[in-house]
């Protein structure tokens, strides 16, 4: 299993190449107050002031830049995917047409329409989204399908903040990450586990939808229940045979649950003590660490903030 | 007056050396969507993430650095620099006394006594406390009074703020900082000057509190009224022959006046549109550029953030 870390990480390297000159290099922010009252030294990899507004753009870039300008391509996002591949391709020149699920918020949907990409709202969520796009794109041999997670130049994508990570904080014992379909936490595992000394990767998942928590407790996709949370970015099902499933086996040390109050509490937190207002889905990783803040108490840790869009009248009340 | 500039650019330059171990090199964070909205380049130096929560801590240790650690030294501050000072001297090992005005907000109080540092409470307002300050030490030999801004070593090290924006962001027209006492304009103001290229300052005031502004206009300081104002952080009077005048007099090319109604709005707009919450005193810069906005439409603008340290009754309410 180590080989197919090791190809990931690899992938992120030169996914790096390929994406350096349009993604931003979001800084690492030392924590201002909360590492102190938790006791250990912490850092926010600040994914949230990336263009697009979430770590997505990474993935985007970098799969789209392996293919032809020309091809057609079809993707399916509850949102911060499908924001990031239409300005991936408004850049690139790509063909795009993106499937939105019917409760995709009316912000995430007239972004995604500012790119000029096509725009076809069709299932009842997300995962639904994305069973009609692969279906019409395999109706067409011209037309190629890309997973919002479940694809290696995706997730490779998502490895070059782990790259950044090790360049911009000198020791990194811990690293908290919020678990979704399992691109993010595959990319960056790899590579901390490849190139990183001993640094522990810590998955953190929303308990109203914990796809990948319970695939990873069961050693496959299986079918859980799927409640409204305020992590929504992270919220969903996972493809069966998900290629993110083997690496996030073999790179996820530890494994967090939280509720709802937890993640709402940890948007407060970071809103009054940090200064930042992120989405539910980046208030998740951080919830993570509050909640087992003992175990990793004197340790250097590092919570990836994934993002920022987010509906203003659900968030903004609750700092 | 060249000289002048010159000479306090260098000075910054030598500082960058006796700081960078202590500070954080804040991000430049590009706008994610208000300089699309107002038609131009926006970059945000985000001194509001700097260790202690201001641009001071620069000023503070390059100050502080250029002392022996047994030199017992007196200051003033209605908070930010006081905050400054205290962890500079926490860290270097120097023997500080901070007068702070009576109607210093609590947890400013609270942050500064946690360094260990000597606090007096005396004076009404900022201005009163260094008068105090400034007397006690004039007593006594063995004690320096150091000025929160008319000091060539405390506005050398805000400078170093200048030098990071040169090589984060490649191509800078105008920059818009919130003017106080001047220490931060002249600092920035002589090293965007020297080391750049064609590069436009422009000072906001505070309208309830502008006495940089006024002082400008008359080319010497004069009394002005002063009112409360969101922009605690840059109230309050300045010294009479302060030596930040003749720089600012040299450096800034434009002044904008914004009234409190500007600065709230500025601070909704960072908290929903860039999801950072800031103090009034940064919001006044954001609030030069937008009540300016066409003036400057199409150019590559950089906002300076120049805090985060506020009153959560006061700045939550109006996000």
């Amino acid at each position: 299993m180590i080989d197919e870390c090791y190809v990931s990480a690899a992938n992120s390297v030169r996914a790096r190449a390929r994406i350096s000159a349009h993604i931003y290099v979001t800084p690492c922010l030392p924590s201002k107050s909360i590492g102190n009252e938790l006791g250990c030294t912490l850092h926010f990899k600040a994914e949230n002031f990336q263009h697009t507004g979430s770590f997505k753009l990474r993935g985007a870039l970098s799969k789209l830049s392996t293919l032809c300008a020309n091809q057609k391509v079809v993707t399916a996002s509850s949102g911060n995917h499908g924001i990031a591949s239409s300005y991936a391709a408004s850049i690139l020149g790509h063909n795009l047409t993106v499937y939105l699920p019917k409760n995709v918020l009316p912000q995430k949907l007239q972004k995604i329409q500012s790119f000029g990409v096509e725009v076809i709202i069709a299932g009842d969520d997300a995962g639904h989204s994305e069973v009609i796009a692969r279906a019409a794109a395999e109706k067409d041999d011209d037309v190629l399908y890309v997973s919002p997670y479940n694809d290696a130049d995706i997730f490779a994508g998502q490895g070059t903040i782990g790259l950044e990570i090790l360049e911009q904080v000198p020791q990194v014992d811990n690293v908290f990450i919020s678990l979704g379909g399992g691109g993010l936490v595959s990319g960056i595992g790899s590579v901390l586990k490849t190139f990183g000394d001993g640094i522990n990767i810590i998955g953190v998942s929303a308990k109203n939808s914990a796809a990948l928590h319970a695939a990873i407790r069961n050693g496959k996709v299986i079918d859980v229940d799927h409640l409204d949370t305020l992590a929504d970015g992270v919220a969903g099902a996972m493809d069966v045979g998900s290629i993110t499933l083997p690496i996030a086996l073999d790179v996820i040390d530890d494994l967090i649950v939280c509720d709802e109050d937890e993640i709402s509490a940890s948007l407060k937190m970071l809103a009054r003590k940090e200064h930042q207002i992120v989405e539910g889905a980046a208030a998740l990783a951080l919830a993570g660490l509050v909640q087992q803040a003992e175990k990793y108490r004197g340790q250097n840790n590092v919570v990836l903030l994934c993002g920022a869009n987010f509906d203003e009248n659900k968030i903004i009340p609750l700092i």
